[in-house]
Order: C-alpha cells, then sequence, then structure tokens
C-alpha cells in the first residue's frame, strides 16, 4: 500500500509518499513541501498548491490520501488558507477515485510516538526511527506528512472500509 | 462586461450571471444555485461544486468572478466548507486568468441599498427592482450571487486595477 501524506499550507504544504503494509517497517519513497509565494494573489496560490499536488499525485500514483485535519487554532484568515488547501488535497482523491482520509494531529502523533502531546521533535526523531533515516525529514511540514502518511498506513483496513463506503455512498447518491 | 457572482456555499452555493457597466441598469443572464447532497463524502461534494461552477462559467464565460468574503459567524466545520468553496470558484478564476474579486457581505449590501446593514429581505427587493424582475430570485442564495455582480459591477475599473495588479504581481514571481 503506498500513501500520500499531506500537511496542508498556503506557505508551505508537506507531502511525502510512504510504502508499507501495518505491522512492517515502511519505506519513505519520497518527501518535501510544495511552496506557494505569500506575494502572488491568493486564488494564485490555490492554482499552484493544486499543479504542485496534482503533480506529486501524478508521479507517485498513491492508493490513498492522508491530510491532517484542520482546527481554528489560529486566526481565521490562516484557517481559511488551511482548510481550502485541505479542499484542494480532496479535490485530487475525489478526482482519482483515490481515498482520502483526514487524521487530527493528536491522532498522528499519538500513532508515531504513542501519545497525542508528543512535540514536533518527538514526532520527527520517531519519524526518522521509523523509517531508518538519518535524522527527521527538512523542514517541519515535510516530517508531519511522513507522520500523517505512516498514520495512515499503521491504520490497515481503513483504505478497504472507506472505500467500500465511498462506492456504497456513490451509488446511493 | 458580464460578472459571474458566487454566494458560496456546499449545500447551496449560489451563482449569478450578469451584464452591464458602471450607471446603467443590469441584466441578468442567469441565476440559480449549484447543490451538494450533504450525504456525499465531503470530498465528493467539493469535486460536484467544482465540476458545477466549472460548468457555469463554461457556459457563460464571464469577464470577472465575484465571490461574497467568509467570516467565521457560524462553527468552524461550515466555517471550512465555505472557505473550500470560495477556495474552488477562486481556482476556476486563476486557472482562466479571469480576475476574481471578494466582497464582504456589509459591502454588498451597501451597494445594491445603500446601508451595510440591510437585512436578506431588503437586498431581494432591491436586487429585484435593479433588474427590472417580478420578484427577489429564489433561493435567497441565488439572490446573494446577484447581489455580489452587482456590487462588482458597480465598482467600475476595478477589473481593470485589479487585472493590472495580478499581471504585475504574476510577472515578479
Amino acid at each position: 500500500m503506498r500513501v500520500m501524506g499531506v500537511d496542508p499550507g498556503l506557505t508551505r504544504c508537506g507531502v511525502a509518499v510512504v510504502e508499507g503494509r501495518p505491522g512492517v517497517r515502511p519505506t519513505l519513497v519520497a518527501v518535501g513541501v510544495v511552496r506557494t509565494s505569500p506575494g502572488l494573489p491568493h486564488e494564485f496560490r490555490l492554482l499552484r498548491l493544486e499543479e504542485g499536488l496534482t503533480a506529486w499525485y501524478d508521479r507517485y500514483r498513491p492508493g490513498t490520501i492522508s491530510i491532517e485535519r484542520v482546527f481554528a487554532q489560529h486566526n481565521l484568515h490562516s484557517v481559511a488558507g488551511v482548510a481550502q488547501a485541505v479542499g484542494i488535497a480532496m479535490l485530487i482523491g475525489a478526482r482519482h477515485d483515490t481515498p482520502v482520509e483526514l487524521h487530527s494531529p493528536s491522532e498522528a502523533k499519538a500513532a508515531i510516538t504513542g501519545s497525542g502531546q508528543a512535540d514536533k521533535k518527538q514526532v520527527g526523531a520517531m519519524v526518522a526511527r521509523i523509517l531508518g533515516l538519518d535524522g527527521p525529514p527538512r523542514p517541519v511540514d515535510a516530517a508531519d506528512a511522513v507522520a500523517l502518511a505512516v498514520t495512515q498506513l499503521w491504520r490497515g483496513g481503513v483504505e478497504n472500509r472507506y472505500a467500500q463506503a465511498v462506492a456504497a455512498r456513490r451509488r446511493a447518491s
């Protein structure tokens, strides 16, 4: 199973592709960030993010997409941008009939470190350890994307259950 | 000048196409809503909204798009959905190099009725009067989309200034 993890954002959107299955050490296929310039008009930032994430999708063809669920921790302006980044990643999944799942930050932290209260440094260190890397992926958005992908990978079976539910709902609509 | 107004939402997204120029009675070309079922998985709602708005865009080829600016008046879940609907309308503009502008609800109310505190009924009545309709467009999301389109139409020159700014920023990026 190949999972694309997305840590949504406009300035730096973390992206990671991880391969594996529950109970086995996962393999990091690729990790990085899609950046859009804060100086661009907002709609062109959205367009560039869509182009960037689509390029990742087309290159790695993941079987599922794992996205961080957004909460209103910061000001509304950034929440709107992050919600739109989540929406773009979801759209790419829907367009390709690729199951999409959202995971809260604490779900991802708990899956990776065993504690939902782990800090970024602990998550990065565990991500490196799990994948056998020399150090945590940089920047932190990239490490978070890896954590999201591994979280989904380790919740084995989710993909199938989800795909079944989506197919059932689509038939009903 | 032809403007597409969008009152963003997932369950009912108001859309209107209005033609005219500053100081002249505008003409209503088309008005309606794009609906997505709350029973669908979220990512398919986003995809259907994108398909619906793209169909409107392709059919009417507006010169600019006018979208309601979102504020956190309601719960965060609906704000995220509305922010994503705004993002989709913006993406369609960016893809076609069609200028996009956001207007707050009070800007649109003030432009249409002369008062930023006007209620929905007053806005609907004035929209009908301005366009020479028998009554306000229904549902209210459709009337709001007309108000947003007229607001942008009457702020003549915005299109050109905006297009110039966008072009300058794109060259610089």
